[in-house]
């Protein structure tokens, strides 16, 4: 009788399922072109459940000069994320460390701080938005904004970060204006930074110009 | 006279056509891979006016366990609806038909009853909205919500529905929870349903586990 | 026993239902001023089933001189509607008559033909679209497109309409062209039309100038 | 010199000055009544450093049948979440606890597993995707879909959610179904559940009819 | 000394450059089938300064019946507006030139006067929007409405106009009634127009039937 | 005739007319709050054609350290912009002129040249796009990027500007690093400025801390 009653209900399934993967998710075919709306969706009978999970969101390596450690689950590494505008980022930062002044052209980060104390701030024409972050608390940096953070505590910091964009970028202020070969003088004119600033800066980051 | 007219047009016109028909509209390719916002579109050149019909709105099959018939217009088999956000679907329900509990997850419905009653419901965490339409009533179920109808009345029910999506996806919650290798215990303790339940519907609609 | 249980499921309910009816659905209040993205909202706690159903949408009265009866569900008259993107219209169309040329500025528009035969086109600065329509078709208009349709067979044609906007708006050419003050001089210079036509037509659509 | 610098500078930065703080953030005025695109703006000149912080993303209370704590940080409880597109909460889920099945319609989830053994799913028409997560693994859930998580490891587990949207909500399925007056033999016929099985959930989740 | 700080910063930096590119821009493949979010991208690799400006900007033609010149910067002709919604036209009126009755279907026009004198206005279907304007003043035309401009002073009038689509089209009303094959009796019918004045705008118009 | 014509036409063009200017477009009224989706609208009653016309988008006052005068047209002074996303500004810059490098962190930037000579560019992490533009060049900053513009050439140098936003911020770099009184030592933290570059900057533009 089993048999008879999925008979039965073919007609009305059949049109159920022919629709059931179109666009309940998108998961991205890197290798495919980028489109203004993501990347093209890989083939639904492709798709498992290892798609929908990233592994390694773990304390990233802080051996370097900010000691910061940053590891990230964005579209490129975990592609199921592909037009869900999402995407998540651990933060580790020892003692004495710092995120550098920086901006999310196209992405909210909502930061989540699980040990340790940031200072964490944000710039307007008019105005700066800075607190000092404890565990459990959460701070927000709207869409845009400069903004930084520091490690303010004794010991390691660590913090959960969300992005309101499956691929943010990051535009640290420092590699936009020294790491690369836009003349000194051109940099200083238009920061009004002085041209000695600028080149030891520029030394620094790996810019030339 | 006229050609020379036609010449003097020309320049202005050769701005005015050249933009013709790049964003008026983008006609599925279905065969191209899907995209976040749909498929690529087909040449423009390859348009013709039997794009932009659909034939076979009509009534579909009662024949099964729900004594309900579907026929639809998405992009599926619609391609032109493609970007456009609207499809839409012909509902016939004989006496005491129904469409089982179920969701959109990202469409909208628009229901517009021509003949008999439907009785029909939407879901929310605090309350539900319920009523009984007639001919000429128009229900509307917002986005993602757990929904139903019945057939109320006597004799034969028919609507046309519309969705804010080109697109959409049905989810009716048997074939969720019962139609697939999910193991039976746990969706028993996710659902609080008794192990028994789920099992006879597990055996209903062709699920194991 | 029940009593127990519900308090034990209060703190996590509280969190579900704290949120339940915020953005689910946003039924207009037509009292408060518009905004871009619609009416502000009703206050969910005087939310009934009563709002998710419009009664009426039923033969439009067609004694007009192009015999088409047009009756409609919108965000005006069904606030439910507000924020959802969807709206239905059903016309009458008496034998003879047409809905004359007009565009909707900011919706597609899916017409499903329940009786009789209409023919309708839409049209495109290189070429036109247009097909004879029966029962159980379905046309698409793409948002903006001018376009028309009339009654091309025998007694009376029926259609319901849907549009991607919960507030559509009609601009019929004539109504824009003819039935305000805008001199006629100018109408007649910026469209070619003869002086004479546009006063004609002036006169027939209450305009003046 | 300094005055008079500022004083050349008046004309540019007063351009500058004025428009900076209108569309960078929108803090939610909570009283004013809601829109599709969220609450209205809160004046600018209120705005202190302290409304971007949250406070209080900790261990929620566990002393539940589900044996799960959650916490939040929406834009109820955080104001300057309003029109940003993201939102967190923590979930504590003690040993033998679980997530019952539940969606949030408007919402991807995005989950950070930070201590314990979760196993997670989502359920389609056609399949389910289901995984077991310890910490440093993420998993997203697509918007709308059914999905679930219990605490299928020794000890508690502790996860970090963020939603792609400011203002989540949650639709526990027990909730919808059995919490609310819709008649038991109308949920048992849409859901077909036996009727018993309704009766004996609507008394323990509290609803009626 | 500076080898040793570069590859301190190694970890952090490879973090930021390798989603340095991804989504900031989008130049167009023009090649590539177009989809409803524009044009796929072009390897960012292959992307230069000169991909960011766009020459020619300059007065057009206008040997033409209207006596205006149009020259444009979309996205047909500069990839790099692909995705950004916006695009430039320069528009060159001779004394007594026009630019004729059409709607842009997808994109608000604001347009700057930089000489002369023009009259432009918009058609609403219960009003018109119309002003002289000189240079220095600004005019904005809606999305989608039937609009008009004239050079309403003396010698020749200039202006830029920008469109918030980086793919506007034009429908000049004209074109969509008199250049292609449309029946003449079923234009009539649909615009009330005199079968006369249809059929002596197709002839110059170049359309038929 | 023409009466007895109108009252025919009565029953169509009363839907018409009901819809007509409800969502076509929104005025803003500036003294209500604003939204994330921008300004509520105006009564449409009391909108006229002036609404839609700004006056005096010409040269601006230069006579600043940085020789440049900015004149704009944006929602907060040409209300009719609202929620059509787009707006304009003017800029003048003296020989030996600057636009200091700068962001729009939600719009991007169309430029046209109209005289003189520019030197504009915007940087990303990995790289920077310039180009010297003259008469009749466009140049496009997207969305977010850190730009500048010199006046590269003699004499004045003359362009307007278009933002796919009708409510534009300027976020200049020396304003957010040195205009408030966010600590020095924390700004030179952050940035790897010297110290004594932070506080001379910080003289210059106002700040202190």
């Amino acid at each position: 009788m089993k048999i008879i009653q999925i008979l039965f209900l073919f007609t009305f399934f059949s049109f159920i399922t022919s629709h059931a993967s179109v666009n309940d998710f998108c998961v991205a075919d890197l290798k495919a072109p980028n489109t203004n709306s993501g990347y093209p969706c890989k083939p639904v009978a492709s798709i498992t459940s290892d798609d929908f999970v990233f592994h390694g969101l773990v304390a990233g390596n802080t051996s370097n000069s900010f000691k910061i450690g940053v590891t990230s689950a964005t579209v490129t590494n975990f592609p199921a994320l592909n037009g869900l505008g999402i995407s998540a980022v651990r933060v580790d930062m020892e003692e004495g460390g710092l995120s550098p002044m920086h901006t999310h052209p196209d992405a909210t980060e909502l930061g989540i701080v699980v040990q340790g104390e940031f200072t964490a701030g944000f710039l307007t024409p008019t105005s700066f938005y800075s607190k000092v972050l404890k565990a459990g608390d959460v701070f927000v940096v709207p869409k845009g904004m400069l903004h930084f953070a520091i490690n303010s505590g004794k010991g390691k910091a660590i913090g959960y970060v969300s992005f309101s964009s499956e691929n943010p970028t990051i535009h640290t202020l420092d590699s936009l204006l020294f790491a690369n070969k836009l003349p000194s003088d051109l940099v200083a004119k238009t920061t009004l930074l002085d041209i000695d600033q600028v080149k030891k800066l520029k030394a620094r980051f790996g810019g030339s110009g």
